[in-house]
Order: structure tokens, then sequence, then C-alpha cells
């Protein structure tokens, strides 16, 4: 902590809205990286973000300047990879998502869950493949593990990967389908969770794959800078590589999606800060009955709210940070931050839009559509409902699932 | 309430959703008129709202088709209006809201606002003229009052309307800037109420005027299947003829907007049974752990909380309209069930998209659709805010919007 | 509803904390009951109610007087009884809980449970027996069904009748336990509910009777003018003429809960309406900063929002008369009153203490004690839970109890 | 942290209530002190509880020990006082208000308030004569401030000193009333702060001062085993040696206020874990259907939120005692852990309550006392809407207060 003392103007209290000077817990390297990545974030996700929106446009020509901006498997080593600390690719994720929740997830995607996966589960061979350019953003990957009909129950997933002949060196034909499947349609590697003979494993299916189809799903109200797509494999062959061979059972895919969560406890917090930000401007701007907006006790009421979970959230985000750089943090733990940080995030983006007013329904304000998005955060990678029970289990010590 | 028990099946509480059996309180003409106009939400409104809000496209084709449902100008007498009863518009409201928000809207900004002036406040020459070709969908019109600057106080207008020369048969110069006018860029007829040297006044301004530009408002997160515009007055000049005659002061326009939140009021329950009705069948079509949703407790508190709410709603919009039809109605009875009946309608609405799971974010299901739309509903016409302020001067004696 | 129209200052909406002017909804003779009631609890609860809670002590005194006020038995026909309609005892516990939800209770233990009992289920001989000394409030009745170990599940009582010998003109011998029992201490006669080889019966037994011993639940933090009482059942031997005939099964004891269950959704909004009118009082009375609580938004927004439930409360519970006087009533639309006016009761009596700074603390002003009594009122004939339950299962289809 | 490294059992995380292990923010010294208190309340305050709050007794017998286990004055430096750390001071409030906040109410009157005054604005001669006998707990001190009609507005109190004479070296007459004082009854030195010539002044008025007169506010229903009084000062006089020199304006009291807010952030979470300890351990055993409680979805929800708003309050707690520890405390930030901790306890509180059925009303289980607690805590020291507005002028910088 001593660092931080010697970063001038942030961690003395001066921003009233870090009412708690948690920028103090905060390292001077940590508080440079969350600079630089909010300068990115402001430069070149805020001005398009809008115009992406309306159109339900990815934008694709990001993604490079991500992998240069380091923000791509930050958190892994070698191949490429940033290698930055736990902490640091949390502050990265609460930049990005104060832009868009549909860039963060792009991040989450391609760093937290496909290249973790590979880098954890996969032979050298293809880490060297994959990694640094995944890292570079010069290639998209994707993570293929829902299914149409088990949202919030991975272990039913019927996707299945049948040997291609006899012998351990045998290809593999795999069939199923899979759906909310993010960028899959411009991924150039796909990782897809299957059963087997064997019981759940992953396998890499590298873009133009004959049998695979990804196709994004249209007319969403949600994350429409982003993509997700319905993914078909139809008799798909892939040769004996294709395996990931680290990776047996579920604990595979789950240790992904914990990364992933992880990541999703604190970007919540930069929508949920960003929407707050935009409602504090707005009501110090606005006249009402000759008065700002932010005079009135009922306006003030909601600021103070929003700010006091936005001060909680981040906090816990930050201890999640420190006990994963520690090495300790838990599933329960990260159950407990993607729950709060994402329920908080929504009911604060929601709050925000009222005191915008009319002008609030437009894409000119994030709240709304920060709000928007965090529909989808909140019901991916574990449910409010899912991750209660998880957690119900863990201090009863009762499951209440079923 | 005797004539109710000649429709077979519909108040013996037979549907489970109609818990505490308020159909019982409705007459069987009121019971036809609402089966009429959710027929004609099922045909007509359901299979393309997708597609129009995607595209955010009002669907002008639907007008006429509404003029002959009888729903344009549907509580006024004469003139070609349908004069149907309190309850009867609210029930159209509520099942016009329940295909989609901008659709009752137009509805309303038709009826309540546009044709109520006219009708209220016109002369017999200028009803006349418009009221026929209104009530049949043959032309639209809409309601300028809102302005950039003074959203939640309407005493604060800055248009205004000069005389164009000397004596009382002068014609009149406008100028200034409305904002939020639905339907501005597609109306016929304009009522647009400016300060004057005598107060505020309302004028009808046709289609065309010069002058005039109204442009609608553009990346929208909400009413995309309507159209709110940007209208600027630029010493627009009218004849004498284009005067209001009966409405001096804000007594006018404001007894218009008291018509269109008693609308509203009914409307958004439409909007709610509608997000849980999507809900519940979800819930009982979709396995999680190999059992419906519907049959998790924590699923079936959310859709009795919904239920609930939607009921004292319905109840409290039922209640309203027999007061209505009594010509007891008072704006503060007003207040309260536009203050709730939104309010509550926008939580039903987003806990049902909980319960959707990821699918709740497509345009396949109402709920998101439904809370979206549903914040412009909770801005116009008085926020929660205002409304709240108006029932805490009534019932302290003390005004606190200051 | 034309009565009404004759009653001058009521419903002409000159209460403004009747915004609703719900008043109308009533018909003269109603309100003429209510006025009753309420100086009633006005003269002869409300002053001695604070000394009452202070020292736990349930005021055996008005008891009589309750009988006088025609109050015990109030829905009953016949036998002493007033024979008033459901309305009128709605307004009756409305009116005697804005006194203390302990009062009101002892009404329902004595005309809903135990008088209503004797007379749907008891022969000639025990409702002439019993009933016009009930009605008189003579003799206090309580109902004896709740066990220690079955709270929220009355299919599990273990308290057992054996027969005293052979043959159906055999007496009878009680052993078990109850607890929660309202007035058991100082019953004149108890209606004991047991499982028999016949399944569950119904029993009248006497004060005196050897073997039973009911003991005051002492230390209470609700219901402190009220009396709870554990009591035991050893080998009580009962003749032939204790049981109740007309009742088999839980069906007997449950349609007894309905029946209070119904009062409560009445009497709750009472206690709320009383918390409501304490915090209006004061908060126009207290000046803070040189200017009532009253006059600042945050107050305010409480009071609107209590009002507001308070009045869709009594909607609710006015509508469920009606329901019940047309003999329409079920038991899933109970539920829902009981659930709803009991929950919102609470908050409501909970954001009224707010308002009354530290004074509120004190037995002084109504609120926090009418908040720790409807503790209890919320826990018995069915918590929130369970009546959650039983409308997710009326609305679903699918029971989730389990 | 290394220390707590060496705590065996405590931050492994083995505690599922300490679900994010915040055991390891805490130094082994610093588990220690907890310790103590801990089972220092557990053998002098838990056993004895149920009796004195239903008495209304203040255990006057627990002083001495209070002062022997070091807890009175315990952040303070010499004259016998313990010299404890911020934190160490935070866990022994939160372990007393585990027990009762009455107890830890008389450690913040004594040591926050009363001795602080002391220590911080006396003369070393007054320092010397009252601060030891207070550490040990021989001596109760108070803390006169609020007064009857300026509740929330300590600039408004009315309480006057006037010189008994002419010259500095003359005495105090001293008139006025004030409300809510602390243990005013049973102490033996009052800190009384009263407007003079010359400000806001503080004054030491040993018990027995001719014209004093402490009158027990009686017919609690909160802080029922703790002792609030009125307090009126008739004409008293006082030698020129009762002033606090050090003292001048509202600064004096109020640094005082934020030393007892600092310790009830820490207290009110000590309140709601033993509430949801309460329950939790209740719902393990309790049987529903065959099941315990704490199986179902229903319950295991009330208390995952329960658990998740302990942990985040109580990681707010240790972050407020580390920057405390720094000399680096903000006003904003004490407010900001008052207004959330007691607003979250009192609601765990009540939904802990509402997990013990009616069991849960009586002084058997400790969640309903410690909400009817809590409301007098939420009260004092700045009321949920006083912190909201101190908090709101700090990030708008706009005083809504009036």
């Amino acid at each position: 902590m001593s660092e931080a003392a010697d970063v001038p103007g942030v961690s003395d209290g001066s921003d009233p809205s870090d009412v708690l000077a948690l920028d103090s817990l905060l390292t001077a390297n940590e508080l440079a990286v969350r600079e630089r990545i909010r300068d990115f974030t402001e430069q070149r996700i805020k001005p398009g973000i809008a115009r992406w929106y309306e159109d339900a446009v990815f934008p694709l020509e990001v993604v490079p300047e991500l992998g240069e901006l380091g923000v791509l498997g930050m958190h892994l080593e070698g191949y490429g990879c940033p290698g930055r600390s736990a902490v640091e690719y949390g502050l990265a994720a609460m930049e990005l998502e104060a832009g868009d929740s549909g860039i963060r997830t792009f991040v989450s995607v391609q760093g937290s869950l496909a290249m973790t996966a590979i880098h954890k589960w996969g032979s050298e061979e293809q880490r060297q493949e994959w990694l640094p350019r995944m890292a570079a953003g010069e290639l998209i990957g994707c993570f293929a593990l829902t299914e149409p009909t088990a949202g919030s129950d991975p272990s039913s997933i019927s996707t299945f990967a049948r040997r291609d002949g006899p012998g351990d060196d045998a290809g593999w034909v795999l069939d199923g389908a899979k759906r909310w499947i993010g960028f899959a349609s411009v991924a150039g590697v796909m990782v897809v969770w299957a059963r087997t003979d064997d019981g759940v494993r992953g396998f890499l299916v590298p873009a133009g794959t004959p049998g695979v189809r990804a196709t994004p799903i249209a007319q969403k109200l949600s994350m429409r800078a982003s993509i997700q797509c319905d993914v078909v494999f139809d008799a798909v062959r892939l040769g004996p590589e294709a395996l990931l061979p680290g990776a047996r059972g579920l604990r595979g895919p789950f240790t992904c999606l914990n990364e992933a969560r992880y990541g999703i406890a604190w970007g919540a917090m930069g929508a949920a800060r960003d929407s707050y930000q935009a409602a504090l401007n707005y009501s110090q701007d606005r006249l009402q009955f000759g008065k700002p907006l932010a005079g009135y006790q009922l306006t003030q009421e909601k600021l103070v709210n929003m700010l006091l979970e936005i001060q909680k959230g981040t906090m816990l985000a930050i201890h999640l940070g420190r006990l994963k750089g520690a090495r300790k943090l838990q599933p329960e733990q990260i159950s407990l931050g993607k729950l709060n940080n994402v329920r908080e995030a929504i009911a604060i983006a929601r709050e925000a839009r009222s005191i915008l007013g009319g002008n609030g329904i437009t894409l000119d304000y994030s709240p709304l559509r920060h709000a928007a998005n965090l529909e989808s955060v909140r019901t991916y990678e574990g449910t409010d409902e899912v991750h209660t029970l998880v957690l119900g289990k863990h201090i009863t010590g009762i499951g209440a699932f079923r």
C-alpha cells in the first residue's frame, strides 16, 4: 500500500465519488494500469458505442487494439500473454465495462474462457499454435459449453464426440448444438465441450471446419454491441490433436467459468460506476424548478444509495482480487462476488436512468444501455438463483437445487 | 355486475391468474370490448412487434385499423368518436399495451391528448374539421407541450406566440422548440401550447405549415416501435382560426394530461400482465434439473409477487374507472394510479425477464421490451417523483416541490 | 353504493388520507358500524394499551364490553350472535387492530376460530351451551391446533384422542401438547383438534378438566397485551359429548382458519392506518431545521408510499369482503389478502416508526408496537412462505412445498 | 496480515459463515481481542439479557467487569485507559452488540462520548480526576447534547450556561433540558453541552449537583436493557472548573459523536451476525414437512442475502478501522458506515426473525430483540436521512437539508 501514497491526487479523498478512499487500497502500478485502460475506453469505446449498439454491431476493429492494450489473456503467463496480476485484470474488466458490457464480455470470452482453457488444459503445441495470436487480438476464440436446453445446468449437456475409429490416435466426430456462444461467428477457434465415452472433454475446433455453423442471435435487447450465436455441429470430423489433453469432466470448463465470473464481479461495478457518473453529472447540470436536480432530497437519496453500493461492490472486488492474487480464492467467494455485484449494478443502472428523465432513454446516455446489458451478465455464468443456491449449500450444508 | 354472470368461463375463477376474480367486477359489455381488443392485439400487434421494434418503426398501417377498432378518441362523444365508457377505454389501453406501450401511447396521444384538446377546447368548426378523420385513423394528431429544458415543469415553457398584427382577428407568429412530442413527424395536425401575452394558449398547426420542423429522436432504447420528435417552430405564421378558443392557462393542457394518465394507469397493467404471462408460460415449459422452472420455490415466489401486484393494480384501475364514469375522479387519484401502476409494472416486467434466462434478452419474449418501454412511460406524464410530491402535498398540506 | 352518497362528508374526498375515496364503496350501515367500533377503540383500547403492553397484561375487563359491542362471533347467525355481514366484520377487525393486534386477535380467536368451530361443526346442544355466553363475552373460547413441532404443517399434529372404551358412546382420552394457543389460560372452553383412529377430530374441553394445563408464554416482544399459551393434555378424560360431530379431517379446523385469515387481512390494515396516522401527525407537528418534517421530500416519499399501500390493501380487503358476502370467497383469495396485507402493514408500521425519531421507541406512539405485534400476525395463520406456496401451486399447478 | 496466517483454523475459510475469509484481514492480536470479548459476551451478557430486557433493567453489576475487560475508553491512551487500536475497539463493539445493543451503547457512551470528551477537551486535572475511575468502570459518565425539540439538529440546542458573576473565574448557572441522555440517572459525571455567550461549550457536572434531575424514559420498546433519560437543569450552579477548556463550538461534541458512530458501524454488524447465526441454527434444527427449514430455497435465499450483507458490512467496518488507525478517517466515511451498517443490520435482524416462526417473538431468540434495539441505534447519532443528506452534500456539493 505504501506505493499508493506516492500517487498525487488519487488516494487523498479528493474524488468525492471515492468516498471510502478505495484508491488507497491500490498500488501505483495498479492505478497506472487503470488509467491506461480508462483512457482507452474514453477514446476508443465511448465515442462509437451508441452507433455500434443501435446497429447491433460488434466492433471487430477494436480487437487488435485490445491486444495491443494488453488485456487479452491478461492474467496468463507466457505465449505472448501479459501476465498481469489478478487485481490488474479486474481493474481492466471494470474500466472496459464502464464502456460497454459487450466489450468486457469479449475480453472475458477471449481471455478467461478460451485462452484459459487452452493455457490450462491444452498441450504445448496447442498453446503455441493459438495463444500468441489470441493475445495479440489477431484471432478470436470462443467457448462453447451452454446448450439450448441446459442453461443453468451444464451437467446435462448432450453434444457428443465419438471416436472416429478404433484406438487412441483416432479422430472424433462431433454432433450437437450450443447456444449463447459469444463471438462464435467471428471466432478463429472454438473451445467446444462435449460428452464422450470418457466423460466431458474439450476440443479445439478451428474456423472453417466442415459441419460447423454459427448463427448470431438476432433481435437482442441487450449486448447489442456484442455477438452471441447458436452453433450447430453436424458430424464434424476432428483430428486426434483437437482434444484438449488436460481437462476431464466438468472441472475443465468450470475452472474457466470461475475465471470469467471473477472478471464479471469487477466489470459490473464499472457499468455501475459509469451509470452513477452519468446520473450525477446530469443532475448537476439539469435545472428543475430553477434548481439543479442534484439539490433535491429525492435525487440525493438515489445518488447516495447508488454510490454506497458501488463502493461496497468495489471493495468486495478488490478483496476477491487480493485473495486470487494469493491463490486462495474459493468458488463460493466468486459466487458471492458475482451475485452481489451484478445484482447491485443492475439496480444502480436502473436508478441512474430514472434521474435522466426522458433523455435517459436514448443512447446519448449510458445507464439504460448498461441496465440492458447487465440483463445478459446477470444470466450468464450463473443466474442469481444459481449463485444463491451455491452459497446456500455452502452455509447450510444442504443442497436445495432440486 | 349481474351481466357478468352471463359470460361463461370468465368470472368463475377458472383463470388461475385472475385469483381475485376481478373479471366479476366487469360487465358483459366491458368484457366483450376487452375480448375484441385483445384479439386485435394478438392478431395485428404481436406478430409484427419484434420486427417493428428492432427496426425502430412505428407501424403506420395499423392506424386506420385502430380507427376501425374504435379506440381513437374512444371516450369522446360525437364527431365520429365511439363514446365508450371510462372503463371500456381503460380496458382498451390495457389490451393494447399488452401488445406494446408504443401502440398504446399512440392511442393516448391521438385520443386523450390531441382529440381531447380539440373536443374540449376547440370551436365547433375545429371539431368538425379534425375529429372525424382523427377518430377514423385517417389523420394523426400530436400534442406539443413538453420543452427541452422543462420536463417536469410545464409552467416554465418558453415557446411563444405573438399576435401577427393588431386586433383580435390578427393571426399569430409562433417561435420555440418542443421535445419528446409523440408522432409529430407523421401528424396531420399539431396541438401546440405556447405562451402568449394572454397566458398559455393552444393552437392547431396543420402539417406542412412553413417553419415547422419535426425530427424523430433516434437511437432510442425504449419505445422503438413509436415516434417521439424534436419540433422546432421558426417564425411559424398561423391564422386567427388556429387558436383553440376554450383553453386559457395551463388548465387546458393539464386536463388532457389527466386523461392520458388515466389511460396509462390501465395500460401499464397490460404490459405487466403480458410479462407475467410470458414468464409463467416459460417457467411451465422450461425444464431445469429435470423439473419445470415453475416448480421451484424461488420461481413461484417471483410469480406470486408479480401476480399479486398485477391484481392490485388492476383493481385500482377499475376503481379509478368507476370514479371517472361517475365524474368524480380527482387529479390526486390519477397521480396515485399512474405512480403505482407504472412503478409496479416496470418491476414486474423486470422480474418476468429474470425468469426467462438468456432467451429473455431477445425480442422473442416480451418482458424486456415491456420493461424498456415502461422507462418512457414512467417518465412521461409525470415521473414517480412528481406524482409522489403531488400526493405528498395533498396529504400533508405542504408543497415540497422546491 | 347509492346509500353512501347520502352520508355527508364521508365519500366526498374531504379526508386527504382516503385519497381513493374508498369510503364511497361502503354503505351507510357499514360506515356506521365502523364509527361505533372506532369510537370504542379510541375510548377503551387506546388509553390503556401502553400500560397493558408494558405490563404484558391482557385486559380481561374489556371482554364483556366487546360482547356488548357486538363483535364476538360477529358474522355468525343465531345463538345470541350479531349476524353482521362480512364487510362489517372486516371493518370491526380493522378498527380494533388500529387499537392493538392483541385485541383483534382475541376477537378472531373467540369468533372466527372457537365460536365458528362450534357453530359450524357442533351439535345443537353444544351450540346452545356455549355460543350465547361466548357472544356476550361472558366466556372465553380458545382453539388448540398448532403444536410445538408443527408450526406451518398442521397435517403433522400428534396430539391423540383414543376411545376410552369400546363402542361409539365411549368417551375419550386425550394426550399431547399444543403451543401458541391464544387465551388458553383464561378460556372457559377449548376447541382441541386431535388425531383419532378416525382421522383428525375436534373436541370441546371445558376449563378445569383434569389433566389440562395451560401456561402463558412469557418474555414476549410482540402481542404483549395478549395471551398465548403452551397447553399440555395429560391423559385428559372426556365424555362422548365432547366430540364435535360435524368436523372430520383437517377441513374442520381449516375452515375456521380461513375465517380468521379473512379478518386478519382487514385487521392488518387497521394497524397500518394507525401507524401512518401517527407518523403523519408527528411529521406535521415536529419541526426540523425550522420546518415541519412533513415538508421534506424524504418524509413525503415515505408517507405517500405508506398511504398508497394502505389504500390498495384496504381496497383488497373490501373486495374480499364483497366476495365473502356473495359466498364466493376462495381460499387462494384469502391467502393473497393475508399475505399482502400483513406484509405491507408491517412495512408501513416500520416506516412510520422511522418518522418518529427517538420518540418512536416508546409506547407513547403506536407504530413500533404495531410493528412488533405484526410479527406474530405475520407468522400465525400461515407465514408469508406458506401463502406464497399456496398461491404458487394455484397459478402454476405444481406444489413446491417440499 | 502475515500474523493472521499463524492463527490455526481461523482464516482458512473453515467457518462457512465467513465466506469471504475476512478473518484473514485481522491480525492475531486482533483476533485474540475478539475472542476474549466474545467469551465475555457469551458468559456474562447472553445468559442474563432476556431477563434484563423483560424487566427493563440495565445490569449495573456488569460495568466494573467491562472495565476489567478493558473496553471502557478502549481507544484512549493514558489515565488508566487501555490504548487499543481502532480495529480492536471496533471488534469489541461488534462482540458486545452481538450480546445486546444496550451494552454496546453503554460502552459507546462511556468511552466514545463521555471519556473522549474529557480526554480530548478536558484539563489535565479533569482527566486525572475522572478518567481512571471511568476506565475501571467505577464511575459512569454520560453525554448530554440532544434536546427534546432538536433531535437531528444539534445547532439548535437551547440549554444555556450564563456566567455566575463577572470575570473569567466566575462560575456558571446552567438552565435547560436534555432528552435521550444515555445512563444519566446512574452517571457519576455528566458532560453537558450548553450555549454560552461564547458559543457552545462543554461542562462537567458531577452527580448530586443541586438542580439536576435525570428521569429514565419508561415504556420503551427498544433498548430495554439500557437507560435513556430526560434531564432537567434548573439553575444549576457550577464552579469555573466545570468548564471543559478545550472545546469551543459544536466541533467539540461532534468529534465525540464521530467516535461513537465509528463504533456503531462495527457494533451493528455484531447484532446482525448474532441474528443471522440464530436463524441459521434454528433453520438447521427445525423440521418442516420432514426436512430442515435450511433445506428450502426460500430459507436459503434469506440466509444468503443476510450473510452477504453481513460480510460486506464487516469488510466496510474493517476498512474504516484501518483508515482510522492511519488517522485518515473522514466524517463522510463514518456517515457511510453508520448509514449502511445499521440499515442493513436492521433488515437482517428482521429477516432472521421471520425464519424463527412463532418462537422468534420471545426473548429466547435474539433477532427480534436486536431488531427492536436497532431502531434506537438507527435514530441516534444521525438518522438514515441525516447521513444520506451529509453524503448527498459531499458528492453533489449542494446541501439539501432544508
